[in-house]
């Protein structure tokens, strides 16, 4: 059984992680369609090439290097290669640079590919312009509307941002893979939270990506000063945000599952004066879990809940969806082969689903799609002191060379 | 028994709310020692100069109009001048229009006076400058390096703003008024509250000023990724807050009385987004009660419900106390004697407590003091919409005429 080098992984991901870095807080900022993300994209690119690829920058700005026979499907390897600002060193690149490794370790075993596959360094996936640019891309789902208007936070047009490094925009429609030019995607990236590391686990299989719905949520009662206003006269907004956040785990033991999640990340009082009853709160709702009908449950439950504290508070209720992203299954048959080629080196693995995002997901539409975790320490990612170990970083790179070969030979 | 006449204080009232009148929100803006409550005082002041009336403004700024024998202790009567910005017409204004009715209606009626009756026009009790700062002047409350410090929230300092009227700041302990120079005090104000509204009583007798308590806390957790962080793996700050207003109710029930109350006016997340398990929450809790040992049982069982939250949450929890007001109970004398001429009078009254400060809260350290509440339409003040209707502001003033009678004559 071929193994990689953990210490060329290493030895990549440290070179990479440059690119970007910042001495004060020790973070790297290298956000897409920056000019260090597109200098990182180029010196990858010269690695693959340096293998014997065939590279090119597809119209979104995914880098692709291509190893093994034409005109066959093609297993699809890769991450993103663009950071949050005062991100870590794996989020992302780990997936490209074992990738990498994959390719050097199948070609010093002269490992007979059936399929070729690619090696791919996505772009924009920590969301400066919205997020998971490269991987909509592939997956057909951009629109050139959506091209002409995305911002990012400052103001900057996307378009302008791709022009500086000589793109356009429109060209990402042309980044679309057809279902038939691909035999199969796999993800290796860190689990950015704390559930392996918890339950002892090298390996986590990852069954889906959760959905996730956003809403924003407004409680109006009546302000009042809080000296005069008797408890039993007052129509305080707040309470009735507290009694909501009270029955957030009953909902979840009632109509979820242990993975739904729900959180209230951002809340707002009015007037927020200290002597002030509450008149007014603004707040979110944020629920995930992996199955769709399980958010559906979730959803239904939080209006439910906040109608009838609304009535017992004497409040109005109002709230808005923002948003409804559906959750994505991985690939039956992806998730399965990546839990047999763990059984068999003995890694002890889990299977969980993602709460947060991944370009797999995007993936997954066009294509057989799995995700491989290695554990976060502390659960930290987003941060510079976002870190895995080194022995972890082999079982993963391991467990996705096994697939890639299983993939890519008959 | 003489009466007030009701027309003639609607008349005051509505000259007086010239003074700082917005055409823009029908607010009044006269906060304390702006030129125009200088101009309101003056023309307060010839108004008492035309009743015969001995006057003068004290160092404090407080004006005063002395009727009656000399060399005998004043029965004081009155309120403050100032307003809130975007005030109403009857905050304050009231009991002092109120009072010189009072005067108009003992001299209409030859009543012999065997103790002098004066009428305050109080200083700065809203709280430009901290509030309150005339009736603690008359309490003997101030001190030079408060006064020589004291500044607005645009940053001037209270000794510039009264210098600008040719007032030396440190005459305000000149204003101090000694024991055995006072015989009472008494003031007419609108209750700023829903409770004599909602329960249909035109007059509310105060039996003393709520203490109040402001706590600054703060409980730790830790910031996660809102899809990556399991449920059971949070830290979640919100969750505790939320579970320390559910006990609010539970506390008050324990610990408290129908005169309690804990407010939460202000809360604040970090980082306060919606995708990320809020690490830490900043929070104010206000607490009043009438009784001193009843604050100190509540402020104990915040204390104690907030550790068991913390300690269930896994949480740090830190508060500082900000202020802690003792009550301030009115003279049980005076009380008694609003009440005996309520009935007397046939009209609908209720024992009550003042959730909000009054002048009348530092003048009781001095003298015998009491406070008479008429009832505000909605419980609302602090607005332009303020409003008592006339009828109960002749029951209140009438009231107020029979105490000062009672109390000016042996």
């Amino acid at each position: 059984m071929p193994n990689i080098s953990v210490q060329r992984i290493e030895d990549d991901l440290l070179a990479l992680a440059k690119f970007g870095f910042n001495e004060a807080d020790k973070g790297i900022y290298r956000q897409g369609f920056t000019d260090i993300d597109m200098e990182a994209r180029a010196w990858v690119m010269k690695k693959m090439d340096g293998l014997g690829m065939t590279t090119r920058m597809d119209g979104a700005g995914n880098i692709i290097g291509r190893y093994g026979p034409a005109d066959k499907p093609a297993v699809m390897v890769g991450s993103h290669l663009d950071s949050v600002p005062a991100g870590g060193i794996f989020d992302g690149s780990l997936g490209v640079m074992a990738g990498i490794e994959c390719i050097r370790v199948i070609q010093e075993n002269d490992i007979k590919l059936d399929y070729p596959v690619e090696i791919v360094g996505t772009s924009e996936e920590e969301g400066r312009f919205g997020g998971m640019l490269g991987a909509q891309a592939l997956a057909g789902c951009l629109t050139p509307d959506w091209l002409d208007s995305a911002r990012d936070a400052g103001g900057v047009l996307l378009k302008d941002a791709m022009a500086a490094h000589g793109l356009n925009h429109l060209d990402a429609l042309h980044a679309y893979r057809d279902k038939s030019d691909l035999k199969a995607f796999i993800e290796l990236h860190v689990e950015q939270g704390p559930v392996l590391e918890a339950s002892d686990k090298s390996i986590g299989v990852v069954e889906g990506i959760s959905g996730v719905f956003k809403w924003m949520v407004r409680l109006i009662g009546k302000a009042d000063h809080a000296g005069t206003a008797p408890m039993d006269m007052r129509s305080d907004a707040f309470l009735g945000l507290a009694d909501f956040a009270h029955e957030i785990q009953r909902i979840i033991d009632e109509e979820g599952t242990d993975r739904s999640r729900i959180t209230i990340g951002h809340v707002e009082l009015k007037p927020g004066f200290p002597h002030t009853v509450p008149g007014e709160v603004d707040f979110t709702i944020v629920g995930r879990d992996l199955d769709a009908d399980v958010m559906k449950g979730l959803a239904n439950a939080c209006q439910r809940v906040l109608s009838a504290i609304a009535r017992k508070h004497r409040l109005k209720f109002e709230y808005e969806q923002m948003s409804w992203l559906e959750p994505q299954y991985c690939s039956e048959k992806i998730v399965d082969m990546i839990d047999a080629h763990a059984k068999k080196r003995g890694y002890s693995h889990l299977r969980m689903p993602s709460g947060a995002g991944h370009d797999v997901q995007f993936l997954a539409r066009v294509t057989h799609a799995g995700l491989i975790f290695v554990p976060s320490v502390n659960g930290v990612s987003h941060a510079p002191d976002e870190w895995t170990h080194w022995v972890d970083v082999e079982r993963g790179a391991n467990l996705l060379l096994d697939c890639v070969i299983d993939l890519a030979t008959d």
